[in-house]
């Protein structure tokens, strides 16, 4: 979510940079245009265990831009030098790739620009107080475009969730889930939105508008191996009315529960302890004691 | 629309830079979340005559945002001292106002950032090889979200304005028209649609995703001197091919005919005079020698 200082060292195109040094030009397209993409991802003990699953998402945003991406080793060895440089043992780690400075102006990329690398590490502590008391969420007057190739990528013309995300703080609400232009659930401004329903999980489908979050897979998967059923599918807000409960993912977060939307409360605490139980799962998995977990880069 | 080079001098709070001089902070919310504005404003011996309602747009767009915007004198005056210090006569100025540096990480902004303000300044000429042959326009696959709060407001989350674009350049055409997720005509990437039917004028309305386009308000106002008559309403697709005619509105090119979409001719010539009438007029308007025309930034 929010919080941290940010003032660490910032990595660009293989410098790194002290707190408030300008090292980037203004003609880029990732600030001229919102052309570029972005993954936050979590550390942990100083590795960032979920590195190769943000890097494949990053790939298939960059072929949705027609972006040339660096190579995913040059990636992996700027966020690893970041972490290391700034000491961090627990926290955010968020990679950024714009296309770069263009040769022409105009919306019209011309294919040969080369892409600008920034790389910021941030001390983040998992939100315990938050979890425990569940989080506030609204449904948001803004509509995700599912028809758009934009709610499929985490691009930097990220606008439309700092709306959304303002429009639950002026309600009071801690996070805001956004309806697509269909009027179903699509996803909440920094996360993925998870129902439970029978003991089993409901989520929005990739194509009502649901960014292919890297937690929100990840939980799929362990919801898997759990022998929870799992529906992904178009999924009317109604629904959370009668649902057992509400999560949300991210790969910060991880899991997090909902205590109420639109100050109506979402179950009566009876999904608690499933909950409970996939964030341990998720817990187990980030620190590798996981068969199937991901290889960590240090 | 593309093309001049970008190795000018870019201003940059107060500063300017040589080109390929690096200036803006990498944590700027410009640059991390398309957290800002921008306007691309016409230069003309060495004035921006439009200069007075690209600044109202921009503050509509800051309001938009809950951004806070420089004074206009400050901003209007960064643009005076970068065309200056270019040299430039007749071109393109391009402003933008981005929400700054973050105090903390996260979506929300707090309200106490500092606006960042970048000018570019580049040499353009109107294409007048365009505009004798008329444009090659496409109708593309990427809808635009008219209830979306960012359809209203030119913001730097551009990137979906980008990959229509491309998708006009992959099918061989100059522009790109982006349907709404009702179906209904919205805009082209980088400017506004008309249709002119009956010796009138029909274009889609705000409502229906359509820009508040600078130029589109000074042609709805010429066209409005001049008797003719304007519809502001969803327009259908299918519209185009009853057309007599269908050209296009931004602050660069001011009125820019179409010739076919998607392959097939727009009108059989009829509409020409009326555009050329248009496009005198809005001459006139920007040379200053039309009684209710703008002032101009020296």
């Amino acid at each position: 979510m929010s919080g941290g200082a940010t003032s660490s060292l910032v990595w660009i195109d293989g410098r790194l940079l002290a707190p408030g040094e300008a090292g980037l030009d203004p003609r880029d397209r990732g600030y001229a245009l919102g052309d570029g993409l972005f993954e936050t991802m979590l550390c942990r003990e100083g590795g960032v265990p979920l590195l190769a699953r943000h890097l494949a998402r990053m790939r298939r945003g960059a072929e949705v831009l027609g972006m040339h991406l660096p190579p995913e080793t040059e990636l992996a060895g700027a966020v690893a030098r970041t972490v290391k440089a700034n000491g961090l043992q627990d926290g955010a780690v968020r990679l950024t790739v714009s296309r770069g400075v263009p040769e022409v102006r105009g919306l019209l990329p011309t294919g040969r620009e080369r892409a600008t690398v920034v790389v910021q590490a941030h001390p983040y502590a998992y939100p315990e107080e938050l979890y425990r008391r569940g989080m506030e969420a609204i449904t948001c007057g803004i509509r995700r475009n599912e028809r758009s190739p934009l709610a499929r990528i985490k691009s930097l013309s990220y606008l439309e969730n700092v709306l959304a995300r303002r429009e639950a703080a002026v309600r009071g609400a801690d996070e805001a889930i956004l309806l697509n232009t269909a009027d179903m659930l699509a996803g909440a401004s920094a996360a993925n939105v998870f129902l439970v329903r029978g003991g089993g999980l409901i989520t929005p489908e990739v194509d009502a508008g649901a960014l292919p979050g890297v937690a929100r897979g990840v939980v799929l998967e362990l919801a898997g191996r759990l022998g929870l059923e799992v529906e992904e599918r178009p999924v009317e807000p109604g629904e959370l009315a009668a649902a057992e409960g509400c999560f949300l993912t991210n790969a910060l977060m991880g899991i997090m529960p909902v205590r109420r939307v639109d100050g109506r409360a979402v179950g009566g605490g009876e999904a608690r302890e499933l909950v409970a139980r996939l964030r341990k799962e998720w817990e187990r998995f980030l620190s590798g004691r996981d068969p199937g977990s991901p290889s960590s880069v240090r």
